[in-house]
């Protein structure tokens, strides 16, 4: 858990709050990116999509973490979030503010890493800011994409009753394993979620904080209710069981409402994609175990991510 | 100064020979903003230009600083950048490392006026990220704009030999004064200079770390040298002297190198235009005071803003 008495949600449902925008603004706080149209976000009629995410030594990452992997891990963050709109990365604006302890030599690695990850995502980092702390290293992240495909971005708000509900991958012990610094953004999973189930992808977001908590994320801007089966959560090996699947965090696979058939892998990569619930009438998100209803709200790991 | 051994300016240094770039990047690191054409930067065939900033406790602004103040001026930064190409400010996005011992009131406070000052100047934040930090409080701002004008963008490396070297404004005494936490982005200015002046607009830059070092880097960036008469130099009242115009730093007033005649107030906001200098062939940036030539790289203060 983090430092400080701040509120994050809290805070995250003042800024969801802020209306109206401009008209330009057709998506703003709340959702994986923002969505805006026209001049200085659209190409070519169509829509950008935006996100900025940090990371903070300490937070995030551990101190003395390789630094190569701290620089994907921002990077891959922001692309999640792209991904999860089913959007195409495009470019990225990064910043590091460098503690006082780093070495020249350490700053210039960061640096290249940011960038290389940025190229290796299709995602170039175009700009940035570089300047000193007192405190831990915190590097932020821009990412800009667009949405290629006639479905539109895909939002977190249009689950309906009677859609399924889905997972890409499988769930849990992310930062017990290491692996929220090699994950995989599914950027080309959540295209082609867009492309082959068209509108009948009602929903999707990426999970940073956790199934349960970002289930009821998911159901809350849906007005609506995620009903899932613990016994269907797909598992890493070697995770314990559901309530690390579902409370661990950084999973960064993406979870989605659909209507009617849905494949069970993705059609380009093969990753899979698991049924592990249905979207009710109602409020909440959750998971059954055991014939026991638990409120996936109560479960993971609140970052803020 | 700042804490640490990073050398910025190197840093950057770094970034500005990364290149190739895609095709969609038109320019990359190293100028005010990054240039975007086509799918994902571009406005119905337009530019697309984004910047990104961040101020730090302890370096940008005094520990216990207004927070009002420090989201005006983290805002009011990016928006500067923008106004250097000669754009017009259409959304940002921004974050917050907050520190552990800062009130959810307070944070809430920033917050919220973060938002405020965005769209005071036309460029609601649709997004961002807040956490916690073991450290100061880092505040960044990505700013994206569009270039309206048939100009285009404006860079600081087009200035050619015979241009006369201008700026908006006032120099000087800005930390002194408060009015790095108060200036106002000469965002009409850069685009009417941009409209009215058109192709014989050659060069901008906005002015955040001193006249002698951004001086430095326009003539680094054009190819050219500029001579500066510091006896013209526009001095804020209370201002000691050019040495103090040249190098206190954060004005946020544009340089601007431009050919033929150039009227002495912006048209629309009567602001001032000063002619402070010439272009000439070579390299450097050159402040003639009393017969002698000082180098300009070698005033002001480097925070790699």
């Amino acid at each position: 858990m983090e430092p400080g008495s701040v509120r994050e949600n809290d805070l995250h449902d003042v800024l969801a709050g802020l209306g109206p925008w401009p008209g330009h603004v057709v998506v703003g706080p709340g959702d994986d990116c923002a969505v805006l149209a026209g001049a200085g976000g659209g190409a070519g009629g169509g829509v950008t999509i935006a996100t900025v995410d940090q990371v903070v030594e300490g937070v995030h990452f551990a101190p003395g973490e390789d630094l190569e992997l701290v620089a994907r891990k921002c990077i891959a963050r922001s692309i999640s979030d792209i991904a999860a709109m089913g959007g195409a990365p495009r470019w990225a604006l990064a910043t590091g503010a460098i503690p006082a302890a780093m070495t020249h030599d350490d700053a210039k690695r960061l640096l290249l890493a940011v960038h290389r990850w940025g190229r290796h995502w299709g995602c170039p980092v175009v700009g940035g800011d570089i300047t000193g702390t007192s405190g831990p290293l915190v590097v932020s992240v821009t990412a800009v994409g667009v949405v290629e495909h006639a479905r539109g971005a895909v939002l977190r708000s249009g689950a309906k009753p009677g859609d399924g509900v889905y997972v890409t991958g499988r769930l849990g012990g992310s930062l017990a394993s290491g692996r929220h610094l090699r994950f995989e953004p599914r950027v080309v999973e959540g295209a082609w979620l867009a492309q082959t189930l068209g509108t009948r992808l009602h929903a999707m977001m990426d999970l940073s904080d956790g199934l349960g908590i970002d289930g009821t994320r998911l159901a809350r801007a849906s007005g609506v209710r995620l009903l899932l089966d613990a016994a269907a959560l797909p598992m890493h090996e070697g995770v314990a069981g559901w309530r690390n699947a579902a409370g661990d965090g950084e999973d960064y696979e993406l979870l989605f409402a659909a209507g009617g058939e849905v494949p069970s892998a993705c059609g380009t990569t093969g990753t899979a994609i698991t049924r592990i619930g249905t979207v009710q009438e109602g409020k909440g998100c959750v998971i059954v175990a055991g014939g026991v209803e638990f409120e996936g709200g109560g479960l993971g790991w609140e970052h803020g991510g």
